[in-house]
């Protein structure tokens, strides 16, 4: 079969390879949308490792060709929603908290595509643990709709999550490319109050704005910290950091008052360091509290998230504006993704067989 | 009144100063037992900008002397446990959660003695919102048991509390000072299984061992983070910092698993920075929980921890290995701490009037 | 000065007392705008007790006409917004958590007015730790929509909180009265998905819809507990229950799924009793949580409150559909509560002095 | 292969059924020592509807004798530890919070034995599931204490867990049978200051007081909630059901405070039913939070357990005060759990093949 893969740092294009075969709790499936990350375009370029020869892509709904003996809530033809992070659920680390870390020492261990096994840019693709970590696609709810929850809004909102937003909080967002808009989306939905987004793309801002930001902030109008401290001559009560670098934690730091919570959502470059001023985090004695994390996988998850798209709680599809027709199209769309135009959200792929 | 006072940087001794006199909600206070700090003795020397004349101290239990118009819950002649923290109640920020900083934006804000105004090692002394602050010292407690709760005792169980300690978990506290000493006990009294502290010297190790600490790691042996990661073949789920400087979260981040929780109770120096590769936070990735602060104030909080006393679930008194008597003595008792001999644990000096 | 009083029970009218005045800690207020509640008429009607003589009344925003000495936050002339639990702040047990009931063993303590002091349905009332109570009203709120939050919004919402509400989540609110509509709101604005509402009346119903209720039941359409199982086939992750009676419990009980939360805000009568089958609560074995209580008070939580109205998170001065002018007319109002004509949500009446 | 079974509602004995035989992810096990529960006895009589032909038991320690083919974990000759939940954990709704009701509408659904399928009390007996619900017998934790973490230290410690015990609490435990006593042990370790269990038999009133209950309250000195109040002057922070019926809540919401928590951990009788003034729920505003539930299940839960164990937090083993030697012993031991004689607190039987 075709697949659109790393074929080594900095080198991509279509490869060919065995279909995946399903164990006896996997299913095999065909893709009939997929969306480009900028993970797998940061993977191509070396930045979880050498890639050599793996089919990239982490974003699918699909249909279900093939379960294995065990698999008993899916039947070949179901069209699925599959999220980004699909937990082995026999890992007991998983029983104290879901989380993509939960399975052992080993970061990020539910994150299967791409990192430990063939993504999903391909005719066919496996997923362990079918029955614990696939959702029917639900009526009401759109492909593309779905397609943004299994990783930008799944990843976002737990970036709400963790910032344990109080109703009436004032949250500042650092970043509003495609998860920092559904980190200002999940803000909102947890109750937020005023929702402060960073970020400077004519578009991104608007966007920002319809899910629910009252404010922005440029660094093009001068310093962030000081922007952000004049709007109220008061510290935030959460940030969420969903772009930048390890200097936004220092912002971060300065603008979010004693007792409250920065949430991190960004993936950091492994070649970055923090640099922290005891002083900005309160030598130590300024409750504030640092989470940092990746969404949840499984089923469960996946079914919340859908269950506020159907009942027309947030729309992700907005994201979604580029759009390509046909399995060919992932190499475009792709290519798209790795030289980031100004005025790219997220482009989507959509498949018919 | 005379008072044992920092006079400039670096340079203390004894001051005369006026009596202070209550204001409604307030009680001015003698002490019957006070406790030198290395907090004391770390703003003598300027760690808390420059302090001129005045009077050091932050734990004591003492006399009531004089209450003013507005205080119901005490008299002249109560023996009272004064928390080292005292907020003033009608702050808005501490409706949402005591802690030590809720106030506003200003650090530490209901730290009040020594840093906010003159401190306990003085003939007389006062506490703002007396009713709310206070507790009378129960039946069943020691003087020495309850002076040490004022801040050793709370600030230590403060590391345990928001390390989030989970019945049977592996919990690792670095440094074992008297608030390291302290985490250790809270850590057993939240349910830890095994609890592995970090310290060399022999009078500490054996009260940590008998605290309930059940391993020792010393640097003498060799790399800290090698010697714990050898001692399970395992991370810990959880880290109490409770010594040592900025380099010591990069120690935690190495050896508490993804999922876990480092909390801080040590006060770093301003002129500290902390200086995290990103890898060691799982590049953002780890959803390792950071917080750190102080212990949270208030009259409520010191009759927890006295009840704890009072039904035998922990000895804090044993802190204290040098005793002095006499109001006088402070001076010596101060000098001791500043030199920190090698056996030094706590020095408590009984005033009898 | 002149008052509305409940005069003995099942009797009210107005009546003629001294003006209060400020203790060191207090405000004295002129209302400027107050509304009704149907916990007012209940009082009247012998709910509470015998109340002999008390002005009615614990919804306002006012103007401040005098201050205590100790008041530095407020001067005459502010006009403030006035939560109906007013904390008396130097009680140590609002030091854990801030609720209502945190004064005391005595239920309800921060609930001042009307319970146990003159309400504000005159021409001048007092408020208790009033830089601790009161909040501004903030530019650009309007002062009916300040006023539903002084204890319909803060009262509803906390259901939501409650509820423990997660994203995605499906709640039922049984009630859709005024608390209950605000419960509807405050669930949409924690992230709930499918909100499923119970209640008949028309006006209700669109207001509802309008405040985030995605499905409404009827008992005029057959059995509650059926119709809401019937919906999805499943049972719902919590529900609110803001309305109905000690019965409500049991058909929450029957339509929250194992590991689910039942809030309360209902007040239920002294004379109720609630008659659960152990097999409702399965044999105690269900790991559901009931909670139940009345909004928590104090300024933080109204400037919250009003955060969220500033930044349109939501209306709730669309609850006043009677409105009158005068401070007269809360006669007419009163009445008109006490009678409840079936479209009557919530009265309104606005004074000019 | 042999077992004891309840045959029909309230008769007993030896049967003879197929050895089971191991799906891919079972393993078979031989028992090496049981206990034998109230629940056992219980169930013979009816109290889970009527069991025919169903062998009984579901506390054991044993040893793998087959795995499936997807067991990676486990091979036969390993001494493992048994929890008495073992969840399936390919189902979705433990994906939210592992509970032993976590995976659909049906109660207590990862408790198998006896209910779902045979239990332990057999030459061999099966386990779903194996890689995540068992645990290898570590070094240094005896088949007693170990046997005793599978069932009652897990139950009782969740009482104290779901009591949301903080350091000092003052805690009430209904009831000193097995669980009740494993929930006073539980509170200590979670940090309660005053422990008052409500218990008569004089062993189990010894052991309640080695375990950490500092007050001990019996109905035969007059009435429990006055007795209670009278201690302090004062309510409980918190109450643990482990014992009585379904009066003991009215009982727990007289004695606990404001704010304050109520576990259940007591299996209720299917015919009982909860009568509860709404007075005694403070008209639905106390803010009092009531919990029920069975501890939750799988590997990682038993490990923490073990833990504990290991590290001498606790010594569960205490419990067992009658001991029988011999697989044929299940039988004495079985009978006398039945006739339950004053000074039984719990029996173990040693098996040896």
């Amino acid at each position: 079969m075709k697949g659109y893969a790393s074929l080594s740092v900095n080198k991509h294009g279509w490869i060919e390879k065995d279909k995946p075969s399903a164990g006896p709790m996997d299913a095999v499936l065909r893709p009939i949308a997929v969306s480009i990350c900028s993970s797998d375009t940061h993977a191509m370029h070396g930045g979880a490792g050498e890639l050599i020869n793996v089919i990239l892509g982490h974003e699918a709904v699909a249909e279900v060709v093939e379960v294995g003996s065990l698999v008993h809530e899916f039947k070949p033809g179901d069209i699925v929603v599959v999220p980004c992070n699909t937990p082995d659920w026999e890992k007991i680390a998983l029983q104290q908290r879901n989380s993509n870390n939960a399975h052992d020492e080993d970061l990020m261990s539910s994150f299967k595509f791409l990192l430990r096994k063939d993504g999903v840019f391909a005719e066919f693709f496996s997923v362990n643990n079918a029955d614990a970590n696939l959702v029917l696609l639900p009526e009401g709810v759109s492909t593309d709709a779905a397609l943004m929850a299994t990783d930008m809004m799944s990843t976002g909102f737990y970036g709400a999550e963790m910032a344990d937003i109080q109703l009436g909080d004032t949250v500042v967002v650092f970043g509003i490319g495609p998860v920092g808009l559904m980190a200002v989306a999940g803000a909102k939905l947890r109750g937020a109050g005023r929702i402060i987004a960073i970020g400077t793309r004519p578009n991104c801002v608007a966007l920002a704005k319809e899910y629910g930001a009252t404010d922005i902030i440029s660094y093009k109008n001068g310093n962030i910290v000081e922007q952000i401290l004049s709007l109220e001559n008061a510290k935030a009560d959460c940030a969420i950091i969903a772009g930048g670098n390890t200097e936004s934690m220092n912002q971060a730091l300065q603008i979010v008052k004693n007792n409250g919570t920065i949430a991190n959502i960004n993936f950091f470059d492994a070649a970055e360091s923090f640099n922290i001023p005891a002083y900005n985090w309160g030598l130590g004695m300024s409750d504030i509290t640092i989470r940092g994390g990746f969404c949840p996988g499984g089923a469960l998850r996946m079914k919340k998230m859908l269950n506020l798209i159907r009942n027309n709680r947030v729309s992700p599809e907005k994201l979604l504006n580029y759009k390509f027709e046909g399995f060919d199209k992932i190499k475009d769309a792709f290519i798209l993704m790795d030289e980031k135009p100004a005025d790219l959200i997220k482009p989507v792929v959509h498949i018919q067989w």
